[in-house]
């Protein structure tokens, strides 16, 4: 076996540990994306029937002190689960965009 | 009693339970957001980690074919749970720029 075999070898088996090591990452990101798409179907459920009560009830659609109090709250807990709280803040008004969307979508119907 | 007092206070029973019910989906809303933000949290432990030895094998940053097979997945998981697929995938094209955004930040430590 010359040198430089074995130089190859040991390159494909670290490359082959790196690899497994992805896979591994990649199913629990997999894993960890199925439960979010399902937490947030869920959430649309909720966020769409509050959506009917405040058409029933002529409620404005936004609520800026709600908004306020969501946003005080998911940066915290963000916080604590070490995750940029100002990511946390991008992703809930992403998700707020969304929820308007719909809102108006069911005032509109 | 007169009429009018009978209807305001049919009125202010009614205002009642809508807020009520409010307050009970505003709670689902919070539990369900507190539970998304872990799984975000836990889902950069992973990326993070994959970014590590991404830049350790000198592996590019973005990955196109792994990123339209998670998109395709995400949006067949969507449809099953009654979500947009649309959103799901925006909502995943939201998570991976963040994520790159991380990888770029690694690679330049």
């Amino acid at each position: 076996m010359t040198e430089s075999t074995a130089a190859a070898r040991t390159d494909q088996d670290v490359d082959a540990h790196a690899q497994e090591e992805l896979a591994r990452l990649r199913g629990s990101i997999d894993n960890i994306d199925a439960a979010i798409v399902h937490m947030l179907a869920e959430r649309f459920k909720c966020t769409q029937e509050v959506g009917r009560l405040k058409a029933e009830f002529k409620l404005p659609p936004a609520d800026p002190a709600r908004e306020k109090e969501q946003i005080e709250r998911l940066r915290l807990l963000a916080e604590n689960a070490r995750l940029d709280p100002a990511f946390a803040e991008k992703f809930l008004n992403f998700i707020i965009a969304e929820v308007i969307r719909h809102h108006e979508r069911i005032a509109g119907e």
